[in-house]
């Protein structure tokens, strides 16, 4: 299939910032953008065209898919039913496997370590009756996540012992849910790769993540992983992009361990553009976001190599009340997504902060 | 006067692609767009909002600057009763001021000699009772231009002889014209500066030019000017700067010559983004767009340092039909502006070259 020319329109399902950065970096290869969404959002302020509407209405989705030459989405939590719906008329990319797998943790835990790639210990619990054979797998302190819907540490819980699950358990709203061991990790990294219609794949400089809260605070490269380990990191994710048929971006997020047999555990897996790869933007000649559109489209990949060091910091809720003082910081890289309302845990925008590039490690 | 917040709306008089590149800056920053323009052009496609009327509809014109809050331009032929409308409203930046000079060849000829900065020898020609004049002035070869409405090359005209300037004045469409003798120089320059609502000013590393046909080819940082020449190019465009009381980006094109007394001529100076920034947008933190975005709002100026060496190459007319073998091309950094047709001479797109950055000259 030839690649599909400037002037196109490339459909984003979701309108939020990661819809809004996709739809800046299409422009500039010329491609026009068409945001699918059931609220205004972000995205929408810089897209040709939006359509409002809910995304079980599959009669606005299939009007979306006619208006457009090609679809992604920018969330994992699109219903599957409305991507069918769309893919029915114009290609979805990356398909919906990915989304199928992503969206469920079970199904995401399952297909990642039927692959033979590392996951930490996990058992299903559908109802109390489960619990017995899940002490048997996963021992304490252990994590409680619901199976769907589950971002920026929402839908999950830590617990300590078999008395806190149940007591949880019962409070969490939406069971069947997982349990999981906690990994003692050095740190935590992600790839973020991006691979083309014709299976090529590229990989963005590993970065270093820092969480709070379950949100992530900050993404540094070069990050300090010897080079055999960032290899393995690199194959990891590159078996989990094969098995996808993966089009497009795709992020793996993974703990360090200073286990030597077994340095790399794959946390979860996000189909699109990833928050630790924003640096990309600033810090490469082609960001995670014009590749995840190259590839979409049926382009040639860019290039992923970095020239400048980097450290990104994410702008959550009130953090944002700093932009004039960030705007002002030499060095710092400003982005904000145009959100009115600074809720607390709400992500407003994000600075990366470059640094002459240093050897890779 | 405290710097606009983000979430405000920016106005832009013009609906291209310098437009289109201000906007996708603007939104960086979490600012709306709203372009006004006599015709739908690529900046529409990347806006929050546009309106469609033309430069004499004063009506629409004042209610297009009552729904942003501050307004800037994108071509230098805004009419300037149309800012001045708008100016009524809210305000405009860069002024009217640099509007009204550089619209007119004469004037802008005036102007800049006025500040005792180095021109080349110029006459006005109304009609042909100048001519005798004229020739006292200006030594053939020599260029007639039309005093309004050039751009690219677009009305003017080498003429080799006083015969042969007869009979150009007799053809060109809309005289007052302007005589000016032909520089001998050794290349082409721009001073490319961003100077803040406080007169704060900052300098872009000082490209080399490449014309071709009257149109801009090339755009190579670091150029290979002696550091003392660079200064005195750079003073030479912040004291322009000044007398216009400038806020936004301005760029100076100047003739560099072998005349060790006097290597720098001031050709033309552009109120706006230009084409010999462009560059700017892959090898520097922050852009031309995104620095003439942040002095037209009031806000900090951006670093201006470039973190990699560049060569900036324009996609015109039919060169843009090359974009798939572009896209391919490591370490080039594509941009379609997302035109249709691609007319002979139409500016489609441009290609920017990074390479590790050198020591400055």
């Amino acid at each position: 299939m030839p690649p599909l020319p400037p002037g196109s329109t490339i459909g984003i399902l979701g309108g939020g910032q990661l819809g809004r950065m996709l739809a800046l970096a299409a422009a500039r290869l010329g491609f026009k953008c068409h945001v699918y969404n059931d609220v205004p959002g972000p995205a929408c302020d810089v897209a040709a065209a939006a359509t409002l509407g809910g995304f079980d209405d599959l009669q606005k989705l299939e009007a979306f898919a006619g208006a457009v030459d090609v679809v992604t989405y920018e969330f994992e939590n699109v219903p599957v039913a409305a991507a069918a719906a769309v893919e029915g008329i114009v290609p979805v990319r990356p398909g919906l496997k990915a989304l199928q797998v992503s969206q469920d943790r079970l199904a995401e835990k399952r297909f990642v370590s039927g692959l033979g790639l590392p996951v930490a210990p996990f058992a299903s619990i559908e109802d109390a009756q489960d619990l017995e054979a899940a002490f048997r797998t996963v021992t304490f302190p252990a994590i409680l996540k619901t199976r769907r819907m589950g971002y920026d540490g929402k839908g999950q819980t830590r617990v300590a012992n078999a008395a806190e699950l149940a007591a949880k358990l019962a409070e969490i709203a939406s069971p069947p849910a997982t349990l999981e061991a906690v990994v003692d990790f050095t740190c935590e990294v992600s790839v973020v790769l991006v691979r083309g219609l014709d299976g090529m794949t590229r990989f963005y400089d590993i970065p270093v993540n820092r969480h709070e809260g379950g949100i992530l605070r900050t993404s540094t490269v070069p990050c300090a992983l010897p080079g055999a380990h960032q290899e393995r990191a690199r194959d990891i994710a590159q078996a989990l992009a094969a098995a996808l048929d993966y089009v497009g971006v795709l992020a793996v997020e993974m703990f360090y361990t200073s286990d030597a047999d077994r340095p790399l555990i794959v946390n979860e897996f996000a189909p699109r553009v990833h928050n630790s790869g924003h640096w990309t933007i600033d810090a490469c000649a082609v960001s995670q976001f014009e590749n995840h559109v190259r590839a979409v489209a049926g382009w040639p990949l860019g290039p992923t190599e970095r020239h400048s060091d980097a450290v990104m910091q994410n702008l959550i809720g009130a953090d944002v009340e700093d932009w004039a003082r960030l705007a002002a910081e030499p060095g710092a890289c400003l982005h904000l997504y145009g959100k009115g309302e600074a809720r607390p845990g709400r992500k407003m925008g994000h600075a990366t902060w470059l640094a002459p590039r240093t050897g890779r490690p």
